[in-house]
């Protein structure tokens, strides 16, 4: 049996999915015409307490979407050095705003109040404003590593204090939310602007929204459409998201149960030699000495097994709602012989 | 009955179109992994005799992405004062690729060497160095205006002994090949990039698909990447453009002949100045002096009919694939009533 | 006798300029503390009315931080097709702010309200906002046009009346006012931004001054920063402009004397179809049908008169305090040889 | 006595390079005819070895200059996290190039091949790919460090093996040559790139020069323009750059001598923890728990010592040319009073 594990992205439509997609009334959302297109954007900016939302193609153009409203071109991002948005967007922090990053290290990608504060520049013409910091939650790269509602609450505190907009790449807030309990109001008032992403664990085929005041996705609009996101009659993949905000989000859990048992097998294998803490779907297991990750991949490849080398000396497995009870079955099989 | 003539993008999947994307094998294209976007490409780099191809969003994220690839900043690219790229891509052109714009005022859009010649930067340090051509055709703002054979070789041969790249917006191409004959493989021969349009008077619900050589392609997935134009199970989208280029490209002979009719009805209007010369789908009327766009379309509205102002002294009519027979008599009678 | 008539950026500094520049007391611009920097820009931003200033290495270097601070990526700078940062500014428009120019067709280069009026983008996605108008006075393009305080009230009322910023390239500026008899102040008054050039018919060897508000400097400063304008003893530069400014303001009317003067002999010349009209000190000259620019360029050469190239049918000749009233005698014996 | 320690940048012409920049014949630069001008460009090219050089109003704009023309949008910077061209040129990189950083940690700002080849993208079009390495050398943040001939060569291999080009920022160049023995044919050999500065160390008031290929320099010459660095009689800057070439390398030493001296006086200092190492003109003293850099800062101005906060725990000193024996003196007393 093939095990997908590489990534949440790759689940594929569930029947009662297509079903929806496949009777939803359509227009043409660059008209702003598309019903199911606006039906989404409304449920979601009420779910997150927020004025309005922006269907977007993909976590990245709603991360370079919002980045490129809230900075100029000579400010700076603040983020985690392990953030998604500096490290696999593409270069798009500074080719689509022009923007430089001031990148720290947090624990687990996870920053802190006196880490921000520290980092603020200076009002000197040598260094950029800092005009914008961005939290990832959970953090991808951090072993999908979750915020508590103290840290946020403080960052959230520190930006409205210091007036420099907070933003939040949330590709995988819902698992954040299923792990603490936080609610998707409780986001929606810490931060400025989030993007969540229904094509992960949501498992939806296509597309990001992107949350914020009706000021800041007007001005998010005319970005999308120069970035080649305006879309006709989207309104196809807008009722996927309905549908998976719908009937996908309370399923998370189990993906986190089986991350959890997936570690749990990994941990005894000869050439693991660490594991980061399993909280959410994300399991990055770091090999031993000696042992590349491409090679490994490789090797587990010829097992059936499927998962991402993630720097040179760690591998990535992501579960999704793809990878059920059988397939974990398969994994603790395949994975020993 | 409610007539949209605004523009051929409000065309709604058809039942086959609709068939044809349920049941597309999909993957996560992202990945390069999606087997119904690879076909779709694969198809359209084939049709065109070319390398290589990429499935992207929208007209303008094609191309976008082209002339990211094509021009670095302080560079420039010519075209038509009346180019969509120019004019409706949000200035694009400027804020992704950081390049300059040399416009020149052709016929109805259409440009020709002697133009495009005289207009080459001169080897100086306060000039921006000429590094694109881009035509348009059928020219939207021209009124679907169309290249002759002679004019595209002439260009093309230009080109190609100048080393600046030529670069197609073919967001209506096919309309253009439907009046003149000619054929995608000669159109692959004189571009050096093409961008053509599945969700225009092709009937997919959204979709572009850019072709170049296999190098250019290259770069180009990257600038996708960064413009958040990575998407994951996209073959659904690539079935419903298989399908269009299959079954509803033919047709397109008869949106030109609906348009001519609708000339024919207007000319005769008491409100109407002049009309553009009509060759393919789109109607471009000139309106009475004294007359303003904004009004007269409302005025249309209230009997039904919807097109699209112009500028302030023109109104557009674009006929496509469900303005049919039915449609067709239901304009002429409400428009005159 | 070698006569010098390409442009008055040629002029070398007078003795008593030289003087001014040795005797300057120096500091580091860089941190502000350069004395005679800091007297330029206060005796500058008094004499137009203005709160602060910024000296800058060039005009278009004062252009292109005013474009940046005043324009973000996406939106547009709306000026005429003859503008000089447009047309000799290396795209800095484009690659330095990201923004797109919107260019309009003046008389000579001028604008007037109802045109500019008819150029401001609507609230669209397609289009680019209109956030700044440029001016350019006089306009070296229209052969040293200038505006009437009719028409500059009018731009001006009509900009504060929409909220877009007015900036003036006032490279010639004192040119300009030296014909009409208008004042620093009014200039002050009419526009938030001037870039005024002190290396050009005011005959300083470097520099030019950005003029507005103390909050647009700061920013301005900035900009000039990341743009490598950052200098450090600077003020001996700075001297020779405020030497100019002392010394070399009022004898500004005897290059347009002169200019007139070389416009009546170029009239009588076989090769000479025609003259722009002559206010200021250039004189644009129309060559005969067949005749080249460079070539005729060449040919004064040879004559010891040298001109510039300005497109393919024109020269253009530029007065300044270099060109007295030998060279004037020696450029009428000299042409007609 | 008032003793200015703050940075090399603050040094004041000597009456033998006022005498040369008065004498120096001058020309338009912008034209490329200013005689002094070129004699600098042509004097520093062949001292380094290489084909051209472009005389530039700073390190920073040498520096961002060269970046633009070696990285495009969407590619990447590879340099020490410590970089001058990241931390002070106001987001140049990423507002002129649009290009991303990758920052390494290295051992007092200078880098190593095995950091460098780890770092070096894959052909990932989630990431930005690799096209400079840029080091600084003397390293301004690593305290004056220097880098050895055979690290130098080392990288310089690695470069020309991967054909990525190496730039160097050589602010203080010859600071690192007075201390190793090395050449400038060295540095030529080593690097394809390098900014070299003549307003710190040297004592010219104004300027740098960038050097590589004649290719390369007239790539720079256009950015230089768009970047308004375009300037007209820079003959009088560039008299004082040769002046400085002429007579002020040698004595780079005893800045190096006082430098040490400095360092010895400060670490009997009771609010000094520690000092990096002295190996040029920089000393980087790091203060004791609880000290804020400006407020000692604000103590020794009392004094009569101007030194700079170098982030919160740090103040920098830098010894130059207008900091004599007599200074010296004075700053042993003045301190310890």
């Amino acid at each position: 049996m093939e095990i997908e594990l590489r990534s949440d992205t790759f689940t594929l439509p569930t029947p009662g999915m297509r079903e929806a997609m496949f009777q939803a009334p359509l227009g043409d959302d660059v008209f702003g015409e598309d019903p199911t297109v606006n039906a989404l954007e409304e449920k979601v900016a009420k779910m997150f307490g927020k004025e309005a939302a922006l269907f977007c193609v993909s976590g990245t153009q709603s991360n370079q979407i919002a980045i490129s409203v809230h900075v100029s071109k000579g400010q700076e991002v603040i983020c985690d050095e392990l953030s998604h948005i500096y490290l696999y967007e593409g270069g798009g922090i500074m080719a689509n705003a022009g923007a430089s990053v001031k990148l720290l290290k947090g624990d687990l990608g996870r920053l802190t109040v006196p880490q921000i504060a520290a980092s603020i520049s200076p009002d000197d013409i040598h260094a950029c404003e800092s005009r914008l910091i961005s939290l990832e939650n959970t953090v991808n790269k951090g072993g999908g590593s979750v915020y508590s509602s103290d840290d946020l609450q403080a960052i959230s505190d520190f930006c409205r204090q210091t007036q420099i907009p907070l933003h939040l790449d949330g590709a995988r807030i819902f698992n954040a939310m299923a792990v603490t309990g936080q609610t998707p109001l409780q986001f929606g008032a810490w931060f400025d602007t989030i993007s969540i992403c229904l094509s992960k664990g949501l498992g939806a085929p296509i597309g990001s929204v992107l949350i914020g005041s009706k000021d800041f996705i007007k001005k998010a609009r005319r970005v999308r459409k120069r970035l080649g996101g305006g879309w006709r009659q989207a309104g196809l993949l807008a009722a996927a998201g309905i549908f998976a905000l719908d009937h996908q989000v309370e399923r998370l859990k189990e993906d986190h149960a089986r991350a959890a048992a997936v570690a749990k097998i990994c941990a005894d294998l000869p050439w693991v030699d660490s594991i980061l803490p399993v909280v959410t779907n994300i399991v990055i297991v770091r090999l031993k000495e000696g042992i590349q990750a491409n090679e490994q991949v490789a090797v587990l490849r010829t097992k059936g097994i499927r998962c991402a080398p993630f720097g040179p000396q760690y591998i990535r497995f992501v579960t999704h709602l793809n990878f059920d009870d059988a397939a974990m079955a398969a994994f603790e099989t395949q994975i020993n012989q």
